[in-house]
């Protein structure tokens, strides 16, 4: 089943206790889109991007056969920009700066071709252009829809108004509390999904995550890793993983949810190997699997 | 296979956001204790209180079957006291007063017929006494050791010495780091194994249990709970629940080792529900199992 994916392209500068990149290819649809491809081959891309979005770039997402046609260039404008800088500990990380550019006036068109997609995810952005996309396609499967902290605080009646719209809602524990107004995760999840979205998923970093649909709750572990090298995308890419294995079940049942909270939780467990992006736009499914069966592993009581 | 259990025996003030307890009944060795006594009815403690612990203390051990012939009693002295005030998330606690009293002096004394003992749990308390009761144990086929944050910067090479003759090593992520000096819990992990013992176990609150052994890593999740009442005690009972199972084995493999996770997991999770305790004091051996079923059900993919 097609995938839409809306959500930032951008450059981050990303400072850690092991080094700097700079310039570096990110975006929550970028992470999102390169974790899924390996699971679609039809995934779809709206976004938007200043002319110093190379062609390079294109290519990478291209490489790895994703459509970017929804992807508009803006003539003179320049990419969003990100920069931050992660502490010793790797789980806290300051943003140092912020720079919207050409998504300060982002009108989102979802080309007709991808109007009947089956799947829309709704990553890191404006509820209000995730409401806009939205519009725009018939009848969709499933709505999955990511956000932060930003805009639960800045835009709290938009994303409530879009949450009811969606299935499959993604958000981490801090985002939970703060978006229920409880410190207890599991009232905190019943208090969400009361506002719409029948399955949740509550990520705790290097802690794993919780899965909370009608029939219980799903804990899945986090790998274990000896190093931790850059976190930066980390939950983009749990989501494409995660959407990534649903996109190709005939059904999607508690099981199939299960495993794609582990297929999400793998995809993670490599990003965060190296820096941006380098490491999920070079995998093969045989690493995938293998990591996978880690995870089974890793709570595995008896065979 | 009996059980011998040292540690603390106290009178806890507890304060919580839902209200405070005075005057209860706790201590290392009191929960491991009633914890373990679900799984064994050959518990023997060694500890210490003073004439303030009164016949109904001794009472509610007894009702467990657990043998107190080990713990002195000094008369005109006062039991060990601990009062502490939990915070609104529960996650991080204040000590308000520490008083040692009569353990100040103790002197541990093993009784001739515990000294063939099979199983040795040195629960939290100074790594020198740890090791006068090690001595006086002849050839334990198992010692289980927990200590806290106080030991591990007051006194690390007492601890470091006794660790060296430890099976089975507990404490909780924060320590681990402490004594490792190291943030990552991987590196930890394989610092403080070299240190002598070859089961590690990390315990992560909220946020469920590590296992570490020659054969890898068992991630276990923690109960998602709606309401966290008093967390005092949680990890001590936790131990009591992971040595009850392993002293009811034939074999102690990994398998075995990984079920002793939940099971401690699931009495920690009974021990939280209630003020002291109250709760892991009055159980049966069906919630217990439920309770463990509960976590199975938590982490299970398929059948």
């Amino acid at each position: 089943m097609a995938i839409l994916i809306v959500g930032s392209l951008a450059f981050d500068d990303i400072e850690t206790p092991f080094g700097s990149s700079m310039n570096t290819l990110g975006g929550s649809s970028t992470y999102i889109a390169l974790s899924a491809s390996y699971f679609s081959d039809a995934i779809q891309m709206v976004g938007v991007v200043g002319s110093d979005f190379e062609e390079s770039h294109f290519k990478l997402l291209h490489n790895r056969n994703i459509d970017t046609k929804g992807v508009q260039v803006v003539e003179e404008g320049k990419t969003f920009r990100w920069a931050g800088r992660y502490h010793y500990d790797m789980n806290t990380r300051d943003t140092l700066d912020t720079q919207l550019n050409v998504f300060a006036d982002f009108d989102p068109r979802v080309p007709q071709r991808y109007q009947d997609t089956g799947i829309v995810v709704l990553g890191n952005i404006d509820p209000e252009l995730q409401m806009k996309v939205l519009d725009q396609i018939q009848k969709p499967e499933m709505v999955i829809l990511d956000t932060m902290n930003f805009w639960i605080e800045g835009k709290p009646e938009a994303l409530k108004k879009t949450l009811s719209r969606v299935d499959v809602f993604i958000l981490n524990d801090s985002e939970a509390r703060l978006l229920s107004g409880d410190p207890n995760l599991v009232k905190s999840a019943r208090i969400i999904r009361e506002m719409g979205p029948k399955t949740l998923i509550i990520k705790k970093g290097e802690h794993g995550a919780l899965l909370f649909t009608d029939n219980g709750i799903f804990a899945a572990p986090a790998f274990p890793l000896e190093s931790i090298f850059d976190p930066t995308g980390a939950g983009d890419t749990f989501a494409g993983g995660f959407i990534g294995h649903l996109s190709r079940c005939e059904t999607v049942n508690d099981t199939e949810l299960r495993k794609a909270v582990l297929y999400g939780s793998a995809m993670a467990s490599f990003c965060v190997e190296k820096f941006g992006t380098e490491k999920i736009a070079d995998l093969t499914m045989l690493d995938i699997e293998d990591r996978y069966d880690s995870f089974l592993e890793l709570s595995r009581i008896e065979c």
